[in-house]
């Protein structure tokens, strides 16, 4: 038996995620390959429960492809596969998960354009006076784990309806556990990983696009594996183009199984908001929280401002004294935030125990 | 508890590959971020340990990096990351493997041609006057499992040597159990993943790539998840561009200490080829193998003729019978023949109890 050279701790980073017994127990189950009949049984019924974790916004409409990767490389893939269909790309860009949908693009000579914003902005204003002719989709990232805030996904969609275009959504951190109701009329395409809401393991890239993609649309302009035309292909005939994790498919699984009987996204959000509830209320008696005016926070997810006389480095000294660890904030907060995820299986009490460590820290 | 829908069995399947125990165990470690301080340490470690396995070969003179994908993503990878120094890759195509590091280039509109071989024909007379001018490397399939065949590397390497030629290697199925010996004063890039040879589950790509590259070559035309240079700054950096599954990550840090206990690549690849040999001395008693004539078997695949009346799908049924899977053949192949691995925790007791099975089929 080797040892981990880790302890068990309360993940609060916005996955991975800590796992539930559920789904850790299914890392122990029997190797397969990727091609047995059993595991394409498994990998089958995966790929149709993902479109109905959103009925009926995407059940009746929407392919998934479930592939290795991370929620990066779902994004790669979608944004690729709606390019494929010609006209120009608008970004929405107010953090680094926007610029990068913008920079895979250019460097494979799609025409892509950045829409730049501030959080607190009015998003849809931002849009529409940004889009330009010649314009065939919109792309957009939902939930921000940089700002931990939620971009506008209904007004931008209407937005959308209204002009014609496509829209293309990095729901990575919010599939699963944040509202994507959209107006119907709007073709959508949609990236998430198994590793955040759906609360399973690391490993798998999702992608879900419409059902009805033009036969005529050339090649899209993607390396083998970051083609989704050809994952949805392969797996739509009961195959698959290349190696998957299996096991951490095997914990997908589960992890559906748990979504399921936890009463679905409206259920898990709402347990996301009152954990995120429990802790914003302690951190506003430290004066940590809020940072943004005028944003909508995550459901899981909070940026908090360090400590008075604390580093990102000297609070995660502190922390890791009491088995804890923090996550660090991105970019421009870097220097003067962190971060706390509500994702996966957190409890009350490890809010509390973290609360009382900052609470520490403060004092 | 969740009680697997599938049974152990061995996998004679050339990857995922059935695990030891030692590695099996690691998949339940807790759960842990990736940007956690205790598994950047370990993927450092790994990092580190991937280059010495061909010591002296790619110690001093590669830099690996590790992330989230399959070996298709690895390859993937690699070629983007040398075609960017500019000219043209010439793509040896021997079977389905080779046409993918073609299909990818092309996509993203870097020069490339093939150039083809039927298993059997001298290799390297066939590349050598197949070159055409302004090629500026090589890129083979080392293994090629669509045959269970090796290519002749060593070969093509010395006339890499001689033409003044980078060398880029599909190593996917041949790295840890295969010689990978080539002359010094090729420039190399390798690609492999972690459930083949490794011996790790499935879920990590991992590449090799020169430590010194000109700084004055463009960006890479890939969507930033396969950009290898990215990858390897950040990781050199002791931090990772994206997420990458973590306990997969843990598998392969035990599999590589199970390899060096083992004696390394060397005595993996005997242990490799006395399970061949075993398997082929009992197919070739019932006139089953080989299918192929003048070609280097690979140590730890052989391709086997279906016995007579047999589909691919009635001798799995036979099998299933017995709780054996085997593995379909690829290609102009796939009606005539199947596949057996033995690569992994395979032991004697397995290949008897399957070649016992091949018996009955036959009789």
């Amino acid at each position: 038996m080797t040892t981990a050279p880790w302890p068990q701790r309360p993940l609060f980073n916005p996955g991975p995620v800590s796992l539930a017994p559920s789904v850790r127990e299914t890392l122990a189950w029997p190797e397969i390959g990727h091609r047995d009949p059993d595991f394409l049984s498994l990998l089958g019924t995966i790929r149709a429960r993902l479109p109905l974790v959103y009925e009926p916004l995407l059940g009746a409409t929407h392919e998934a492809a479930v592939f290795a990767g991370s929620g990066a490389t779902a994004v790669d893939a979608i944004v690729l596969d709606a390019a494929r269909e010609g006209g120009d790309t608008a970004v929405v860009v107010g953090g680094p998960y926007g610029s990068r949908m913008a920079q895979t693009l250019a460097a494979v000579g799609y025409p892509v354009y950045e829409i730049g914003f501030r959080p607190g902005e009015p998003l849809t204003d931002v849009v529409r006076s940004g889009l330009r002719p010649g314009t065939h989709r919109l792309a957009i990232v939902h939930h921000d784990t940089s700002t931990a805030t939620l971009n506008d996904l209904s007004g931008t969609a209407a937005l959308c309806a209204a002009e014609g275009l496509d829209l293309v959504v990095d729901a990575v951190s919010s599939f699963a556990g944040e509202d994507l109701t959209v107006p119907s009329g709007v073709r959508t395409w949609w990236a998430t990983c198994s590793n955040k809401a759906l609360e399973a393991p690391p490993g798998l890239a999702i992608c879900l696009r419409p059902r009805e993609i033009p036969e005529a649309a050339p090649p899209v302009r993607a390396p083998i594996t970051l083609d989704l035309g050809k994952h949805v292909s392969h797996q739509t005939a009961g195959d698959l183009a290349f190696t998957l994790p299996t096991q951490v498919a095997a914990g997908l699984s589960a992890a559906l199984d748990d979504l399921q009987a936890e009463g679905g996204w409206p259920k898990r959000n709402l347990r996301y908001r009152r954990r995120s509830e429990q802790l914003r209320e302690r951190l506003a008696a430290l004066g940590l929280w809020p940072v943004l005016d005028g944003v909508e926070p995550a459901s899981a997810l909070t940026m908090a401002r360090l400590p008075e006389g604390h580093t990102f480095a000297s609070l995660s000294a502190h922390l890791a004294q009491r088995g804890l660890r923090a996550y660090a904030a991105q970019g421009e907060y870097a220097g003067s935030c962190f971060r706390i995820s509500t994702m996966g299986a957190i409890t009350a009490e490890d809010l509390d125990r973290l609360a009382d460590a900052l609470e520490e820290s403060v004092g």
